[in-house]
């Protein structure tokens, strides 16, 4: 191993694919996937293969366009308010809209316009030109026009036009087939138990679910160990059913990283390594034989993954049938916070969306490319361009959609400290109604607190202990809050914090006072939340200095996180709430009791958005189930103490 | 029959809706289709009926995030440029990203910042704080937090997340199904031929997949006569496995019309006709037993069944799944013009959307109920609101988008006269790009060099003749544009116009003059047509009278339309193309060669969007098959002519 200078390439992503198509053409790969004859009604999601023409018109003869009669319009001439035309039974026939409009008819008469003699003559007050409410043949269709050219990925209106039309059987293209080869010594199976230092094979379930997404057919093959001869076997097997073989992960540059050697072994590597992050380590290339197949060798990082198949795969697989790949809608929102981005690669950046006070407002969740939660909580995408450092704070930025903005409008926002009451609660409100969401952000509560100031959220979960004064929240507030607007807190819940330790307490810690214990490996939270800020308060108290604990430094974003670390043996304690604890099976030793409030701005109290979630505080059965949980009281939730 | 006042109800679309889920509480309807377990691997689109609570957190161990060497990071306090600090080969570790952090190692440090020495020492010129470059267990998911709300539709990236949270099986809601009944007497199923006045079942087939489209299951039933008892046995069969029966057609207040009798029999009728055109006669209700089942009676015209679905039937199922329904993208437009709507009902408007110069245009198209090209050509949908009398020309409009703006960009929007070469041209330049789509709309020459002039289209094609010089289109280009811009025009074709007449001729019509003959039937284009510019002037020529000539007033819109109503026998002759002629079997005697123009302005000549066209011109391929056609000729194809 030397230094060196980056070991893959870094071609932009518009390029690489230009590339890529290039070398398949070269391959040999085809330009499409084989046309299909199918039957109109099994044909819906399929791509034409052939322009449809019509072969009948529809309607495919003269019809009545309303209920009431049929006349010869020459009859009506003359009548008027004070002139009524009255036809005998032998001039005029009752028709229901759609019947065929009977011969030697012209015209049709409403019948709220008709009025009917006791001789069954039929009255008209009004002449009627030729043709009224007559739905002409053809008038949706004429037999022999273009309903449909090649290319068109076909929806219901559409099949049901081409029945219409004549149509019984139709042209399409079958469905593109990718095959997903899983590799990896440490990779195991979806549905098998890990051993430790193993991996679950997630990534082969998403990319197939993506692919059959967008309309392909998707295999998945057994996992392939690390070694060039078996995957060139495997990837080799894979392109002779395939339209196009995804490698799963060994595409970096690591010891055991081959797929590059082995796709340039089976045939031509055409890229290795995009300048786009996630997902920079992406190999491109084609397997060669009497036809090529396209072959991507995708990063191993989740979140790389399936951006990789959006970016790349995706429009290959939409050539290959002949249309455009899919779209995401796009908005204008406004950037939460500053958002710094390395030059020399487009930045796709997940973003929270929220409707606060009228305004979209993005929030940037975490950036790695393993935190696939980011890519499910993520209601858009925000691309920062490789030319680009980044976005001010306040930047009206464009966000490509991954929710609706409808539901992204009914969503409660709430950003601060993290409980899994939120959790709860949002659970509760989503089976409640459909149509409610609350997404909570965790940032800590003074993350929360200045999100709330600048108009990010519609909530703030706070538990922040100030230490001149032991009061929670309410002083940070006076002081954020200080030149405006109002804001109102709402208790949730009291809560016992303490530390989380494994069972049995196996280093007997009492109280704070043992966290200086020398050997101790404590792990904390981050700076600005209320956990960190409890345990400041209580070293300060005791006169303890933060220095001497080892793992001060180490910093969690939760409390589960807090109690994971502590559950693996990570980490031997940290500060947390009793529900963590339990969570995990871990023991605990109780420090204090502390509020936890939502905070709000006044003016928001009583917005529509929220009422569900007084509604839910207020259910007995809610507050039960939060109990229920341990370390939580709910004496005073949904109390409004500002 | 009396004349009557409205035979049906005007609701609102939101309180039919209201009444409709309050008839089906009361009735007894199931709120939410049961709950069934499923591998995570299937699971993808459905909704769970549970909340996601992470088993396992992932990634489940420490890993090194970076490829390099794993140390104790107190181990290189001090090191920096002039002081490197060499760690022994027991000191240090090599690792892959993803490998687990081995036991004693606290951090990782990338291999691109080691040195390795020739005795296997490594040299670093930077201390490392603890955990750098190392992945926390934890990091994605911990263990006993929230992943997924109740209610989520999921996605493939939801589904690898629960996995890798440790799910392997997920709680979601079975599939709704729906079950589609067919009524009338006139009905015959997709696939046989129908028989004169009798119509295709294609609304059973589009409403069957639109529910599947949504993520329902559907069954179609036989098609029930209109006989109240039959149908009323065929609904409550239909009700006893559906989660929500249609019954299509039936559902206004013609003499066959049952269906709303039908429902009030099996169970409750709750509303019978809705605010909503086109979708007015729509009946909703719920059969009753021992549980209820919603049923909703769909009108018989396609466009209204459609969005009959999509406003009454999708919220439900929705509903039924404990979800919220699918939501389109919107975009704001301008309307290319005035467009008028009856005040009391919401008006649901088809449009075809262009980008013209930078703008959104939104073009009305047909609003027949029974035109469902409208619905498959159309780009959005703007709903006119029951208060609303409609909107000026020019006016931003909201558009719910059923294509996605980046395809509507790269569209090339033709308006104005309509020949087949336009549709011929369309599906050649699909076929070789996906990504280029030519749309056109037919409403004449003069209307499409006022779309031209109004900057709604890029192309305008015409053959427009002036009486005064007997030129054609340059004299109209001319006066439209007098105060500019520039205009360019494109020769297409010159193609032959005369009298379409039956095989074999049997009126012996020679030429214009035998059209004043009594007792001929003729079917005229409409105001603006070209077709008709040029049977104005040569009546004109001749000294006719366009009063003499019975049909004169009868308008279709297209060559075809014309061809089709001759072919039927509903006219005996009209004006015409040969290629509509010979695409009908028709018979043709000429009247004159015309050129047929495509006119743009001179600014986009150039553009890129509209390259692919002028190279299909040139193509000697593309001409072949259009003088294959009969009637044209390619000689001056492509030229510029002005």
């Amino acid at each position: 191993m030397t230094p060196a200078s980056p070991f893959i390439s870094d071609i932009p992503a518009a390029q690489a694919l230009q590339a890529w198509r290039a070398a398949c053409a070269a391959a040999r790969c085809p330009a499409r996937v084989p046309a299909v004859e199918m039957p109109v009604a099994e044909a819906v999601g399929r791509v034409t293969a052939a322009a449809v023409w019509a072969k009948r018109s529809s309607p495919a003869f003269d019809s009545a366009g309303m209920d009431g009669i049929a006349v010869r319009a020459a009859a009506t001439v003359g009548a008027g308010e004070t002139t009524p035309v009255l036809l005998a039974p032998s001039e005029f026939e009752v028709v229901d809209t759609g019947d065929p409009l009977p011969a030697g008819y012209d015209a049709v008469v409403m019948r709220e316009h008709v009025h009917r003699t006791a001789e069954g003559r039929a009255e008209l007050r009004a002449a009627v030109p030729p043709y009224q409410h007559v739905r002409s043949i053809g008038e949706d269709i004429s037999a022999t026009e273009l309903l449909l050219p090649e290319g068109h990925r076909l929806r219901p209106v559409d099949v049901a036009a081409c029945a219409a039309a004549g149509a019984t059987e139709l042209t399409v293209r079958r469905r593109p087939l990718v095959v997903i080869v899983p590799t990896g010594d440490e990779i195991t199976p979806v549905g098998t138990e890990p051993a430790p230092g193993q991996i679950l094979d997630t990534n082969s379930l998403m990319l197939a679910a993506q692919a059959r997404e967008i309309g392909c057919d998707a295999q998945v093959t057994e996992i392939v160990v690390d070694d060039p001869d078996r995957l060139t076997t495997a990837l080799r097997q894979a392109a002779r059913d395939a339209d196009l073989v995804i490698l799963v992960a060994g595409s970096s540059a690591g010891r055991d990283d081959y797929t590059a050697e082995v796709v340039a072994r089976a045939g031509v590597l055409s890229v290795h390594g995009v300048a786009v992050r996630p997902g920079h380590p992406v190999v491109l290339g084609a397997v060669t034989g009497e036809v090529g197949t396209p072959v991507m060798g995708a990063p191993g990082y989740p979140v790389s993954a399936a951006l990789t198949f959006d970016i790349f795969a995706a429009p290959v697989l939409a050539a290959l049938e002949g249309t455009a790949p899919p779209e995401r809608p796009a908005t204008s929102a406004r950037l939460a916070r500053k958002l710094a981005s390395v030059i020399g690669s487009d930045d796709w950046v997940r973003v929270r969306l929220g409707r606060v006070e009228g305004d979209i407002v993005a929030t940037p969740l975490p950036r790695g490319a393993g935190v696939l939660t980011s890519l499910v909580r993520a209601d858009g995408l925000l691309v920062v361009p490789a030319g680009v450092e980044g976005h001010h704070a306040g930047e009206q930025v464009h966000v490509e959609l991954l929710r609706g903005l409808g539901e992204i409008g009914r969503t409660i926002v709430a950003i601060g400290s993290h409980d899994l009451i939120l959790d709860m609660a949002a659970s509760w409100l989503r089976a409640a109604d459909p149509l409610v969401t609350l997404a909570s952000s965790n940032v800590g509560s003074l993350g929360g607190l200045v999100a709330l100031r600048d108009g990010l959220c519609h909530l703030a979960g706070s538990h922040l202990l100030d230490p001149a004064t032991g009061e929670y929240t309410l002083p940070y507030l006076d002081r954020l809050f200080s030149d405006g607007p109002e804001t109102a807190v709402i208790r949730l819940v009291h809560r016992d914090q303490g530390l989380l330790v494994a069972p049995g307490n196996p280093a007997g810690l009492t109280g704070i006072e043992d966290l200086i214990r020398p050997g101790l490996r404590y792990v904390n939270r981050q700076r600005g939340a209320g956990t960190r800020a409890l345990l400041d308060y209580e070293l300060n108290r005791r006169g303890l200095d933060r220095e001497q604990i080892s793992g001060y430094a180490r910093e969690e974003h939760t409390h589960l996180a807090v109690a994971a670390a502590v559950a693996a043996g990570r980490a031997d304690t940290g500060l947390g709430i009793l529900a963590a604890a339990r969570a995990f099976g871990l023991d605990f030793v109780p420090v204090s009791r502390e509020p936890y409030d939502l905070c709000l701005r006044a003016t928001v109290v009583d917005d529509e958005l929220l009422a569900p979630l007084w509604a839910l505080l207020e259910r007995a059965d809610f507050r039960a189930e939060v109990e229920q949980m341990g370390g939580y009281s709910c004496t005073e939730m949904g109390h409004r103490i500002r």
